[in-house]
């Protein structure tokens, strides 16, 4: 069997998740290392038995991991603040790279990124927009491009609300994200573009407050945000991005056309599970992304493994996420001046 | 304007509940009076402003109100073993008469009131299916017959679950209702027949199980029970019924057909709200049957009116009542018994 | 009984829906007068049977209407450009006076009505926002301030989608409604005023899109639009307002507050009934708002009328209406400008 | 890496998932071999260029797959006729077996596989109760068991419904089955024992109903039917199984305690998208029980080889298997004769 030997870095949260992933639903994927600079995590990494078992060997180094003799390609899963130059260290050693999105919160340096994966085309470069491997995404997607079941899709509403972390996690990472909308909204602008088939901006404007995380005032950020872009053509997107759900990873998706309306995850369920009792009929929400996105990330990494060892095209164009990470800044700067950020119909920011 | 002078007679939950409707939502009655033995509800009756506001007389003997000069009309809502006597006495009379099902108890009985109407045509009688008048049981209705969504119907499962009773009201009454098939599953019973198009029972049976009122021990009843009815030419029915369930009314019908399946309050729901918290996302469940069905009620009120007023026909045959009886009570046999019962072509009962 | 003698003026769809209600269940009310200018809907009114059983007079003229002897109160259902000229009138013969909202575009007319009403205090003058007596919207209310269900509110999201007219009714009466943020969400304004608890507008900005109706454009008008409103305080609502959907009439509201979420009417649904066929699982949707808040009219109706039979408060507000106009119309002029409208503190604008 | 060597037996619909789920979500086991005796599935196993990537032989003898030098395990998934013979020579040659449920529809053979396997001991050997892997039901346990949600579980209702089936396969291949009630409801059977803590049955009794698949009428057996299990201590399951729904695969369980009532799956969805159109708001639900299980596959595969390569107790006792097809079998019997199935307190059927 054609395989390929793959190495995970930045072992958090969703660094563990992906070698999880690797490991036990790509089968043509051989995770052979992983990479971080964190000391807890790389005893926490050394003493795992389930890596040993696998054959996974841990460094502290990224430039070293590059050197791993039989090192084919990475998962980046740091923090954003590195995406960018871990993107280019790979590229340019001819390791085939999938970014956990987004490449850069500084366009500039997301564009490099691109460049650099045009002028080395024979080495696969995606940036992980994950939800365009959910299976209910996709058949939204199903329904409006190939059975048009709703006309002419005009409008997209779509929410990223995250559980209220209880912990300090969020917190600390939070300068490094790139504000509400870059770090939170940056898959609903990507759902947008999709669905409404690669619009241009026009205007956008947003408004925000803190509820919760009176911390993040010294950033100039907010932890939930409402936000409007106008697309050229008379195409709409509207986002809410909150840090301060009790209830669960609510996050959901309305298009509507012309025709009909699809509605996903508007109602999200742990499961199939509903308790009925004293407190009327109640359902558990996934706590986190993960849960909610666990399949889609392990067809991400399945279309990734694949199109590398069959030499398929990417499923997913890089430049993508540049427009993506230019709408979410421009709803960070008005949400920070309160002014309209307009666009020409380039989609070059105006003001 | 023509109306309807009218009485209730009980002065319960129900009877109330009934004045109500006949005050608020039947323009073409008057309630001219309302009868109750019971001590308490006769002075609460007087003390009500509103009845004095709408010169409602109060009676303590139904013989003296059936006298009162301007009625034209009863609905009974008494208990189940005074229903038959009051009815008769009340069609001798020629008051038209709305009586709460079932008719009574014991069969014959029910069949001197459903002759006694026979032999007096100008009397309109009627026994209260309210779910025969509910807006989402005429829509499955009209979906299956008009519409024929479905195909053909060939099985019905219908639930009456009711909210456990703490207050002790419920066991008072137990002895008089005629058993858990009688009592709950009646209405259940009634739309199998509806959208099944009055199949002839051919066996059932059942089994209970007591769960919170020990009490009903003593009557042979069971607080708890499953039955199942197969009629002749392959239809089947199979009910459940409770009143033990701690998180509301929980009364939902399925009737699957060759080509599709109906539901009908699969999921209850008080009103339009959830509610997402730390628990997850929960709505509430109406308390009682009253919430469920107050507009069936509603409705029910002004078709029994506007027949007599209008002269026009009942949209419920007496007779149905009868057979609805006797295949609860096969059921309430084959629970005591552990046997199946079973019938003969014609719908008699054979053992 | 104490009754009142009340008259609705204009016989469109809602002025016959209005009678009906009176007439069915608002038992204080007796329906004495009907007005309309409208020769076919005169013409109907007379030939209605139920109108003469119940004794209706039916009038062309406003003001020989209001001569009318007995007449106590009027519910003003007609166009929104007479609302507050026909209010004015009756207020000034001591005439209660239920009038659908808006008092008028124009908020120094609007005023006008406002200032009659107080210079009256013995005439009870409403402006009928129904949604006020939804009882899913006042559950969400109790539990919002007696059961602190969800901490403190800080945001509201709240839909007004209407099914798509094909019939031209719409477009013909789009001159006189005062846009879509007037028309469409000036119940989502007065909710988010309600539960964010009267707060005091800062900014709000909005986009829109035609899709369906084309000659919108000759009345600077679109036919879907969405709008931010940020108050002072960090209190955030945002609504989206459509007449084009084709599943049905689609108005849902969510507050979310600093520990939960309440979501009212997010999967609308015209009854419990659910169909499984080849299509999967389907259930209808109410097509008009008639549907949904048949009920909360009733209750209105009802809570008017004793309002002043018993001498009693009125629960809504004359004054709230007042600012909601002001939010609606600054929505407006945003969506037209494609500018920011900003206010003071006062919630004046200012520019 | 320690792992497992594997072959999966029957090449069927369910088969070729097998391989699918051992080779994507099985990072332990290896898959060195299949085997099916149809010539069809030969050559498109031969064909199969996944097959030859990853290693596997294929074989059209199962003898002679047993000869395999490093097979360890075998995945049974013939047609159920087989089940109990592959699985007796698979232990006699100390191959680990997971053999699709149920072993034999003849409980003396199935016990003699139950039998060889206690002889056996360090061969690992498994009845494929797949549901018994699913995240929900698991889910639905946990709230029983270990957070007791629903106080003392006392009646399980659980429907195993299936898509009409227009191709043929179902009815070619329903002789082998062993009747609705052990083909269907087996898994339904197993969940109530299960939940109600393994209780002993007393009586039951079942109907049926031909409606799509006449040919069954020459096997005695139906298409859908309901059938009831009274149990020893006062607990109750109901099943419905059905061969002729065209929704889709339709499968639910309730359990109802002394203190509330737990629903899995009692509106099934294909994935999270609804589409609201002119028919409604609609959901898909999943053709088959792969769309539903088929984490629960993966799950299954993964505890299996698991418990044999760390060599862990196997979460599910063999022996659970007889008695669920003891009550299949006494349901069938029920439906047959139409008379009631009774049981000794040993759960020995009577007559």
């Amino acid at each position: 069997m054609e395989s390929l030997n793959i190495a995970v870095v930045g072992l958090g949260r969703m660094g563990k998740r992906h070698v999880h992933t690797l490991l036990y639903r790509v089968p043509r994927a051989r995770v052979v290392a992983v990479c971080t600079t964190d000391s807890n995590e790389i005893q926490w990494a050394k003493d795992n038995e389930e890596y040993t078992e696998f054959g996974i060997t841990v460094y502290d180094d990224y430039d070293k991991m590059l050197a791993h003799p039989r090192l084919q390609a990475v998962w980046i899963s740091t923090s954003t603040d590195v995406h960018a130059s871990q993107s280019l260290a790979a590229i340019s050693k001819n390791i085939h790279t999938l970014c956990e999105k987004p490449l850069s919160t500084n366009i500039a340096e997301a564009q490099s990124v691109v460049d650099a994966a045009k002028q080395n085309p024979s080495v696969k470069v995606m940036a992980g927009f994950s939800r365009r491997f959910d299976a209910s995404y996709r058949d939204a997607g199903n329904k409006i491009f190939q059975l048009q079941s709703i006309g002419e899709p005009f409008m997209v509403r779509s929410n990223t609300c995250d559980l209220r972390d209880e912990t300090g996690f969020f917190v600390r990472y939070a300068a490094r994200n790139g504000g509400i909308f870059v770090d939170c909204a940056i898959h609903d602008i990507d759902l947008s573009l999709w669905y409404l088939n690669d619009p241009v901006p026009k205007a956008c404007w947003a408004v925000g407050t803190l509820q919760h995380h009176p911390e993040l005032k010294d950033l100039s950020d907010v932890d939930n945000a409402v936000g409007v872009v106008e697309f050229w053509g008379g195409k709409i997107a509207y986002f809410y991005c909150s840090r301060t759900q009790v209830h669960g990873h609510d996050v959901c998706t309305e298009i509507i056309g012309t025709n009909g309306k699809l509605m996903v995850n508007v109602v999200p369920q742990q499961n199939n599970v509903v308790l009925a009792d004293e407190l009327g009929m109640r359902h558990e929400v996934q706590p986190e992304y993960w849960q909610r996105f666990e399949d889609a990330f392990a067809l991400e990494a399945n279309e990734f493994v694949e199109a590398i060892v069959k030499n398929k095209e990417l499923t997913l164009k890089l430049e993508t996420g540049i427009t993506v990470m230019k709408i979410g800044q421009a709803l960070q700067q008005a949400l920070l001046t309160g002014e309209v950020t307009r666009f020409n119909e380039k989609g070059e920011i105006l003001n």
